[in-house]
């Protein structure tokens, strides 16, 4: 069974820390992996977790605040030093490429692969990315800036042959892809041989949700319901839900009712303010409201 | 005894490694703190060092190559954060502020203190930063871009007060200072007391060179002759030499060699290639040549 495999690269926010790097995180589908966002760090996150940088093609990036963007203009340059020749897509704010293309042209003279900026229109839902078997749709955040976050949701797989039966029935090759996508097979014959014989269900596809940066708005329900997994930001306890509101940040306890307003199968927090040298508050706070959520510390990885 | 205290927080090159993070250093002398370099991740690497933030007023930046310079606006954007209000003064490359300027307008919004450009020529040896106990140098380097290295140099200090002795001659204070400069004292009477019975000589000042990038090349030697303390860059292996020359880079043979025929009293080498695992040849070769030579590792400090 194909799973999102999630690593956190960075739990904290704009201040790093000894234990929390600025955010980054790389979600890994069927030797593809995608970024998200990109703090100052991010490429020694990936040397220090073993995250292979050939197979990143496509960063996401929430917003240009620093924290989220401070990274990338050393993770291109250090792209171009491994030789790498396949196209680079940054997903953002349309400013992302006027910020990055004066940068690229002055510190990565002879760059032997492309850096493709794809914009983003951070206040609307749609679909913003897609391939063979993943699409990416955009959430509309609230935050002091113009904000999205990423729904990753893989797409309907195909049904799961049962080889006796193909066997017995003798299909051919080349009908087997129909037979996948729920097909009948008309034997020589003429005769009709159910699908629902010679497949089961596929795989229920997987949805991935990251929600950083944002206050607490339940706007955001409708395009999580039901995930498997959501991020969501939590950079305060509640007790300081006064900075919260004033920062257009979140507490552990509003994340946490949004996952279970959202009925989200599982919840992870993260973006923690530097302020907070024990962490374990959050997870206890989180977890009064809904039960299955994990603190993301830098390193962790999550199989989803 | 004053000392210089030397915190190395990346001893890396241009790609970090899990150990090795982009070159940066903090030289301390009486509360006040010099950057030199700022590669991708230097304030983090300050947190976790424990550096503190707030005694940094001068960040010298050898050459405009992005590990070297990386990490200035997410270090300018945290000082930010802090409510700093004290001029930060990036003594650099007259390029520095073009390239930094449009950045910190753009994501340091109302930023509490002002950056000072300090530009430096890079081809000239010369006075570039004085304050009352200290001058810093430029060292013309030879590398693939514009670049220096920087002698730090303690000014010469006030003679050390015996006090039974200028007590004995009863020395009003407003001749003290005088005194420690060297002058004689002349009694009431007329009687002229030598300051070699009042004093002791003073400490001798310490000197500090930081060289790095830079090909193999003899002309630093003047500039940093019998040197407390050298820092020289060892990207290579001497077994890797041709790729030492082809990217104007020095092995650790080398900077051994220099340190010796320039007679310093101390080595510290870093800048490793990331091509190395094992550093523990780096100092075997350079002690071959230069017994005291030392390798600089993430989170090390030295007293000089």
């Amino acid at each position: 069974m194909d799973k999102f495999h999630l690593q956190i690269l960075g739990s904290g926010s704009a201040l790093p820390t000894k234990f929390c790097n600025q955010p980054s995180q790389v979600l890994s589908l069927r030797e593809k992996s995608f970024m998200i966002d990109c703090g100052e760090g991010t490429q020694r996150q990936m040397r220090i977790s073993n995250v292979r940088i050939s197979r990143l093609n496509n960063v996401f990036v929430s917003h240009l605040h620093g924290d989220h963007c401070f990274g990338l203009i050393g993770l291109i340059s250090t792209l171009g030093m491994f030789n790498r020749t396949v196209d680079l897509y940054i997903h953002a704010h349309s400013d992302a490429e006027n910020i990055l293309a004066p940068l690229i042209a002055r510190f990565c003279e002879d760059l032997p692969y492309r850096v493709v900026f794809v914009p983003i229109n951070p206040l609307k839902h749609e679909l913003i990315y897609e391939d063979r078997s993943l699409e990416v749709y955009s959430i509309p955040l609230k935050h002091k800036m113009l904000t999205c976050g990423f729904l990753f949701s893989e797409k309907t797989k195909d049904r799961h042959i049962i080889r006796e039966k193909v066997d017995f029935y003798k299909v051919p090759v080349r009908e087997m892809q129909n037979i996948k996508k729920g097909l009948d097979f008309v034997t020589e014959n003429g005769d009709v041989i159910p699908n629902a014989c010679l497949t089961t269900a596929p795989t229920t596809p997987k949805r991935y949700a990251y929600c950083s940066d944002t206050v607490y708005t339940e706007s955001i329900i409708p395009y999580i319901e039901g995930v498997d997994c959501l991020f969501h930001e939590a950079t305060f306890l509640h007790a300081d839900l006064t900075r919260a509101k004033a920062t257009m940040h979140t507490t552990a306890l509003q994340a946490a009712t949004i996952a279970k307003k959202a009925n989200v199968k599982r919840l992870i927090i993260g973006h923690y303010s530097a302020r907070y040298e024990d962490l374990s508050p959050f997870l206890t706070e989180a977890q009064s409201v809904f039960d299955n959520t994990s603190l993301a510390m830098d390193g962790l990885a999550f199989e989803i």
